[in-house]
C-alpha cells in the first residue's frame, strides 16, 4: 500500500477510537451495557467507514474536525449492524474478527440491547458532536441521510432480502440490490457525508452517489472472493461458509475470474468519476485499489 | 372516564395510527419487512404517548398537526421495544396485547430487523415529517430528547438494569431508577416533546419534566398492580407473572395497599405541578386519573 494512505489510514484510526471509546465511557448507562457496546466497538476494525469521511474532507482540502463525529455515527452503526447479525437468530456466528463474539461474551439479551443502544446512540454523534460551525439544517441532512442509509429502505432492508435469498439461487441483479442494502449505502454514507460537511456542489454529491456505488459493489465482490481465497488467520472468521451454505455470491454467479473482472470494472468506473471531480484525486483513487486489493 | 377525554383519545388515537399505517406503508423496503412493521404496529395499544404529545399541544392551545409525527416517533420507539422485548433471549413472551408475538408470525430474525427498522425510522418523523414552521434547531432537539430517553442513558439502560434485577431482591430505589429508565423517560419525552413544539416557557419545561417522571412512576405501579389484579381478558397477556418469576414490583416491596396509597401520592404531586403552570389543567388532570385507574 502506497504511504500516503498507509500514513492517513493509521492516523485517522486512532483518532477515530479515541472518540468513540470516549463517548461511550461517558455515557450515564449501566457500567455493563457499556461494557458490551465497547467490546464489540473495540473488536478492531479497519474503520473504513469513519476513515472514508475524513478523506472526503481531506480531498476537499477541509478540516477534519467534524468529520470525526459524523465518522463515529457510522462505526457506531456498522458495528451495531455487525451484533445483531452474529445473534444465534441470525447467522450465529461464534467469532468476528478472531475474537467470540458479543453474545458469547454479554449473552444475547444484552447484544440486542447493546446494539439498539449503539443504533440510538449514533444519532447524537451528529446532533450534538459537530461544532457549531455546522448548521442546524446540515446537520439534519447527515442525520437524513444516515437514516436512509441504515433504516428499513437501506442497510436493514438488505439484510432482509440477504436472508429471503439465502436458500435459493438469485439473479445476479437481485444479488446487487441486496449489497447495495446490505453494503454500498452505508459506504455511500461515509462519501457523502463527508462531501456535504465540505460544501461539496450538489453536482458532485450526485457524481459521488454514484463513485460510492461502484466502491460499495467492489467492497462486496472482493468480500466473496476472500471467503474462497481469503487467508482465515486475517479475516478472523471462518472462510468457505457462503459455499458450505449454498450462498448466491458474486463467483458463484459469475465464476471466480468473472468476479474478478467485475470488480475491476467497478473500480475502473469509481476512479473514472473521482477525475472528474474538483477534489485531489490521489488519496481517493488508493482509496479504491485497497477496496480491490485488501486481504481481509 | 370523562366525556372529553374519551373523545380526545378516540379521535386522536384514528389520526396517529393512519399517519403511522400510512408511514410504513410509503417506505421502499422489501414487503416482508414493512408487513413485520406493521404487524406490531397494528396490534393495538392505547397510543398513549402520542397522545401525551397531543395533549400537551392542545392544553398550551396550540396547533395539533406537528405533534402527530412526533407522537408517531415515540410510538415506533414503543413499539421497537416492545418486539425486542419480547423475543426469546429477552422476555421470550408468546403474546402481546393477546396476539402473537412479532418473532410467533415472523420468525426472530425477522422480528430483531423489524425492530431496527422501527427504531431507525422513527427519527425520520421528527427530521423530515414535520412542517417548515419547526425549525431545524428545533427539530435536533427533538431528536435529541428522543435519544436521550430511548437509549443508554434512557429505556436501554433500563432494560439492562432491570434483567439485572430480575433474580434478586431489590431496593426501592433501585427500582425506581429501573422504571425510571424503562418506562417514564419514554412518557417523558412525550411530555417534554409537546412542550418544545408549544414553545412553552422553559421554566414550565423544567416543571414538566418533574410531571411526567411522576406519572411515569403511577404507571408503573399500575401497571404491577394490573400483574396482580387486573383481567387477562383485558390486559392480552398472562398476569401474576411478575410474582412467578420472582420480580421485585411495587407491590411485593411496599405491600399492595402501600403500592396503591404511592400511586395516590405520585398522581397528587402530578396534578399539584400542572395547577401551577400557564396552560389549560382539565385535560391533563383527567389523563393523570386515567393512568391511575386503567384497566389495561
Amino acid at each position: 500500500m502506497n504511504s500516503k494512505l498507509a500514513e492517513f489510514l493509521k492516523t485517522r484510526k486512532a483518532v477515530i477510537e479515541q472518540r468513540l471509546f470516549s463517548y461511550i465511557q461517558e455515557l450515564q448507562a449501566p457500567s455493563s451495557l457499556k461494557q458490551s457496546m465497547l467490546y464489540s466497538l473495540q473488536a478492531g476494525g479497519k474503520r473504513l467507514r469513519p476513515i472514508l469521511v475524513l478523506a472526503l474532507l481531506h480531498a476537499y482540502r477541509k478540516k477534519e474536525a467534524d468529520g470525526i463525529p459524523v465518522g463515529c455515527a457510522v462505526e457506531m452503526i456498522h458495528t451495531y449492524s455487525l451484533i445483531h447479525d452474529d445473534l444465534p437468530c441470525m447467522d450465529d456466528d461464534d467469532l468476528r474478527r478472531g475474537k467470540p463474539t458479543n453474545h458469547k461474551i454479554f449473552g444475547e439479551a444484552t447484544a440486542v440491547l447493546a446494539g439498539d443502544a449503539l443504533l440510538t446512540e449514533s444519532f447524537k454523534m451528529i446532533t450534538t458532536s459537530v461544532s457549531t460551525e455546522v448548521s442546524a439544517e446540515k446537520r439534519l441532512k447527515l442525520v437524513n441521510e444516515l437514516i436512509s442509509a441504515a433504516g428499513a429502505e437501506g442497510m436493514v432492508g438488505g439484510q432482509i432480502l440477504d436472508m429471503e435469498a439465502e436458500s435459493r439461487q438469485i439473479s445476479l441483479e437481485e444479488l446487487q440490490s441486496v449489497h447495495e442494502g446490505k453494503t454500498a449505502k452505508l459506504l455511500s454514507f461515509s462519501v457523502i457525508a463527508g462531501a456535504i460537511l465540505a460544501d461539496a456542489p450538489s453536482k458532485e454529491i450526485e457524481k459521488l452517489r454514484e463513485f460510492s456505488y461502484h466502491i460499495g459493489v467492489a467492497f462486496q465482490i472482493r468480500d466473496d472472493i476472500l471467503d474462497l481465497e481469503g487467508s482465515e488467520a486475517k479475516i478472523g472468521k471462518r472462510t468457505g461458509s457462503d459455499m458450505t451454505n449454498g450462498k448466491s455470491t458474486y463467483p458463484s454467479l459469475l465464476s471466480l475470474e468473472g468476479a474478478k473482472q467485475k470488480l475491476i470494472e467497478h473500480i475502473q468506473e469509481a476512479k473514472q468519476i473521482i477525475s472528474q471531480l474538483s477534489l485531489e484525486k490521489e488519496l481517493l483513487c488508493e482509496f479504491c485499489d485497497m477496496i480491490a486489493d485488501r486481504d481481509h
